[in-house]
């Protein structure tokens, strides 16, 4: 009998398949990695379950590779060791709203927009906003932030509790439900970040907040990168809560221009989002319109209304697509270091000569307030040379990044594009990660491949 | 050649000690916990000088306890296998602020306020403040907190980076300098909180923050513990970013008046602070007034002026005091849970009932805003029906805790007071804990006996 067949046996032949359209859906994500198709995709709907198909795959030696939306930026989800892939979806129910707590109990599987239209009626959000529709599972998995870490922090800061299905099927809570505990050692924090190679989720308690009374967006044109990160040192150092600060560079306004027509000032420009009431929204906009004036803006423009707020960030949400739609049959690379703030300005303008330097196209975007920042390149990933510059590119972002305290990933994970620069930036605690792989997957089945290949 | 006169070899005659006086400082600290001497008190200077001294005690299989200023809660620092107490008072150097990044690089055994003395000087300030003037490493070491986390985060929160020396003497980084990352597992959570039983600290970057432009107190009595907690919910649910938020039960007031002879109300009163702007602050105070009232509240106090607002808090800062100083020879113990913040006012009803249903003394003071709350009891350690009463009723507030997804400690650690809960609290997740504790410190030579016995 087969492994599959044994599967068969522990879920039922409805939650089991080699289909091959499945298959080839459970092969990729969102990034440029080679695909790779696992044996079989599988279904779970409880940690009871999950926990039978680990201890099964563990002592059989097979590979098991959780898998939420598909969404990851690093080849995350890609089964390179074949075997299985564990696919979260039909654990996708909201558990529990605790209104009170500013806390939510939820499946692995539930996507993020999904748990905001059930917040919503509580008048709560969930903050974490990477773009993607993602899992929260999925989310955890890599500690996922976006454009609102800024305010409201990342995946880890907003993660409570775990429950874990370990490689040995052991099931483990990793926190509770209180706002702080010095109770033994912050698992929560470690399996947070761990992308699926320490133990599956198998239910999260996620910190959540109150919908701001008001919500009012900016854009901002400056004449240098430097006067538009000054004006977020500025705005952050004066204690103003923006919820989102982001910063797309002028090559990129160009390419928005060029792709959807419009006539946005050709600059680097800041996108800004306020939360609060109405009476501190509006003097926040005008103290962040003060300091963006000191520094020279050219051009400020707010709204409120929610259809003109869209209006307000189009260059922002389009500027991914703008490079996409004019790059037919090319692959999306995207860079993810962090630095210091204060490294910030120059990173983005190195950044942009390097990008220039490769010869090839580039979009930056940045969350400024956290000293993140992407750049986006079209590859053709047939073109060798092509894909020598990229990484050659990626490879010296990465490198300045690391000489100034800073991360070869902010928020995207490790996956298998960030592995050669693990042991250049953590040194020997990169010994002390793979110490603790070791102890909870001594055979190796977790996500195979990952974070330290 | 005694291993003693060995470490005087490694750190010369000066920095090596058994003077009788320099243990028994090294053998407690501030709890009720039964003290023990350490055989030796080292004082290193470098990082490579604890790697040397840990090196050579794992070969000798010598236990080694870090200290900082001695003023852990629950027996964290008592060497209670004799061996080498680790001081780091010559480690005390604030290494360097970076106000732009709102980081500071400093060595463990700075004190929180020696920290803010310099930070001053750059209009920065460290938010974490336990109340004790303690070391940045033994806060970092036990995950401290206090009066400002609902708006500052505790110390895991605020730390960035570790340098850490593990058992075999291992110096490695655990994180970096950037506000956020996704490169590896998260060691650095994991290590904030390990109470010394994964490494030593010798170096810390910690988040900072500006000194707000502004601070407000206030102080409000309400008829009723609800009351008072109801109105921290709405204060905190309306956003208002309060910056400490504490509740003391009628009974300590009553103790307060009585050590004192003040005439504060003798009921449930909240101790509230602000930060921000001038303008904001007349806004939220006006808020919370406004809110406060809602709930019946019968007194409402707020002052600006730093005098002023020292006096208005006075009641919560000689609480301790007051219930110390009317028990001459009693010994305190101070019990820590921290349950959902929906919890919390029934929790504190039960604890009084409890408190009063146990014969002893005690107060009750709450960080309202993390649903975390201290009865502070006296005790007399030589009667034994005390201790036995005392024990009693502090299982009895654990328990009611982790029926309700709580913990066992908020903010001052497991040491040797929280051990015995640690199954109940953390289940197949404590075999976890101690498999990480196996792998880096197999002889088990750091503060043994702690968190796990």
């Amino acid at each position: 009998m087969s492994y599959i067949e044994e599967l068969v046996g522990l879920l039922g032949s409805e939650r089991v398949t080699t289909n091959p359209t499945v298959l080839e859906h459970h092969s990729h994500d969102e990034s440029y990695h080679t695909p790779h198709l696992p044996e079989v995709v599988v279904f779970p709907q409880t940690a009871e379950e999950v926990s039978k198909i680990m201890k099964f795959a563990n002592e059989k030696r097979i590979a098991v590779t959780p898998f939420g939306m598909g969404s990851s930026l690093e080849g995350h989800v890609i089964p390179y060791k074949g075997g299985i892939s564990m696919d979260f979806s039909l654990m996708n129910q909201v558990l529990e709203v605790r209104p009170q707590d500013f806390l939510v109990r939820v499946q692995p599987g539930v996507t993020r927009m999904q748990l905001n239209k059930e917040l919503k009626k509580h008048g709560l959000f969930f903050s974490v906003d990477p773009g993607a529709d993602a899992t929260v599972g999925g989310m955890a998995a890599t500690n996922a932030s976006g454009t609102t870490s800024v305010r409201y922090g990342v995946m880890r800061d907003n993660v409570r509790d775990l429950e874990v299905v370990l490689a040995d099927g052991r099931i483990i809570r990793t926190g509770s439900m209180t706002a702080k505990s010095s109770s033994g050692y912050h698992l929560t924090g470690l399996f947070v970040g761990s992308e699926g190679t320490l133990g599956a989720f198998t239910e999260l308690t996620l910190r959540v907040y109150g919908i701001p009374e008001a919500t009012m967006a900016a854009r901002a044109s400056f004449p240098t990168v430097q006067d538009a990160v000054n004006t977020v040192v500025d705005i952050l150092s004066a204690g103003i809560p923006v919820a989102r600060i982001e910063l797309v560079d002028e090559r990129s306004i160009r390419q928005v221009n060029l792709f959807k027509e419009t006539d946005y000032p050709e600059s680097p420009t800041l996108f800004i989002e306020f939360h609060g009431s109405e009476q501190s929204l509006q003097h926040d906009i005008e103290f962040a319109q003060g300091i963006a004036g000191e520094h020279g803006c050219t051009q400020f423009l707010f709204e409120t209304d929610s259809k003109a707020r869209a209006q307000l960030w189009d260059a922002r949400h389009n500027m991914a697509y703008a490079f996409v739609h004019k790059s037919p049959g090319k692959k999306m690379m995207v860079t993810d270091v962090c630095v210091p703030f204060s490294e910030l300005a120059d990173a983005i303008v190195n950044a942009r000569e390097a990008i220039d330097r490769s010869g090839l196209d580039g979009a930056i975007l940045g969350h400024v307030g956290d000293g993140n920042y992407h750049v986006i390149l079209m590859i053709d990933l047939n073109d060798k040379d092509e894909v020598a510059r990229a990484d050659k590119l990626n490879a010296h972002l990465v490198e300045y990044a690391l000489q100034r305290g800073g991360t070869c990933t902010g928020e995207h994970g490790v996956g298998i594009g960030k592995m050669k620069y693990q042991r250049k930036e953590h040194g020997a605690a990169l010994d002390v990660m793979q110490s603790f792989k070791q102890v909870l997957d001594p055979n190796g089945i977790l996500n195979p491949g990952k974070i330290f290949g």
